[in-house]
């Protein structure tokens, strides 16, 4: 079945890579993954011709590693408010595993696709996922150091530690994202328990570390 | 582009439900999710037309569906050989850990759709994911309150814990699939790090329940 020609969208200036990019982005869904988007509809939402996508990406896949870029600067900007919110108050697990639910709310699917994405795809796409996921392990394996100077016990590992905690806020975040607002908070509650026992256990086990070690 | 009639594949009998799930399967890879596949590829590849698909599933969505079934399979087997194992020796997590990620090496795929694309797919598809994730969490949990009477200090939320490890194991196994085989090992060795922190942390946190508690 072929489409009508794709219709104008109503706008000012010309089509830009970031209108291409919010138009994948509108096509995603709980039940459509990046690999299943197809130029000709990206083409279509965005209101240009197929042969218009070339101008700003040389293929899908050069789309989805771009799409993983905006989700690491929303990861980024998940960094920057917790650490506002620690440095503000005593607590630090509550606050920074909130910053990044709410985050997870609002900025319109693009942590769903690095959450929900991640291991499917091409080599590219994968390597870019990855590539967010540990630059955020680096910033937080960071706050642990820094937290193990001034305010909390050492941690055995802190940079596995760092990876635990990662994986596991993406993971259950990923299945907090179609709940309704309440098993969000749920969810929440039940990740700031986890990241807890991982940082509780690291600790004990630096602590028996030092017992045995030295 | 329409296809040349698809090839019969040398058989004994007729094509049974098994084998379109075995050709599904056959399809599906690190870059290949079951959302993309086709009705028409998967009837191909198991060399029947695709009318008669039919007589088999319903539609791709209950082939989905069906293959997360037999991933749940593969998952029993995970604690079967796990239960072994720990019963033999005195140590439970790394045993436990390693059964685990051998069977995702023996099982062809099957626990790879699980842990790649519980998050992608219609609601049937997700439900039956979360379904297999919630049983293998259930019996993570009763092994960990029979561990707390036998041989563990008491840990904190047990039902909690066994999901922290499931969906962290889950996580890091679904990063480790696409690996060589030395690579693999060192996921092995951070994922028994990792559970143990968690073990440790909950282990902890009810140890300092009971001091502030009772």
């Amino acid at each position: 079945m072929e489409d009508a020609d794709p219709k104008p969208i109503a706008r000012k200036g010309p089509i830009e890579r970031e209108d291409v990019l919010a138009a994948a982005l509108k096509l995603l869904g709980p039940q459509r993954s990046v690999s299943t988007l197809s130029l000709r509809e990206v083409s279509r939402e965005a209101g240009i011709a197929p042969n218009s996508f070339y101008r700003h990406f040389r293929d899908m896949d050069e789309l989805a590693v771009a799409l993983i870029g905006l989700a690491g600067g929303s990861l980024r900007k998940v960094i920057r408010e917790a650490r506002l919110r620690v440095s503000a108050g005593g607590e630090v697990v509550r606050p920074s595993v909130e910053a990044f639910m709410e985050q997870l709310e609002a900025d319109e699917k693009l942590l769903h696709i690095l959450l929900r994405e991640g291991t499917v795809g091409s080599d590219a796409f994968k390597q870019a996922v990855e590539r967010e996921l540990h630059s955020f392990e680096d910033e937080l394996r960071d706050d642990l150091i820094r937290l193990s100077q001034v305010q909390w016990p050492r941690a055995h590992q802190p940079a596995l530690v760092a990876k635990a905690i990662t994986r596991l806020v993406f993971t259950m975040g990923a299945t907090a994202m179609d709940q309704p607002p309440q098993r969000r908070r749920e969810v929440t509650d039940q990740i700031v328990e986890m990241v807890r026992m991982i940082v509780t256990g690291a600790q004990a086990l630096a602590a028996g570390e030092g017992k045995d070690g030295d």
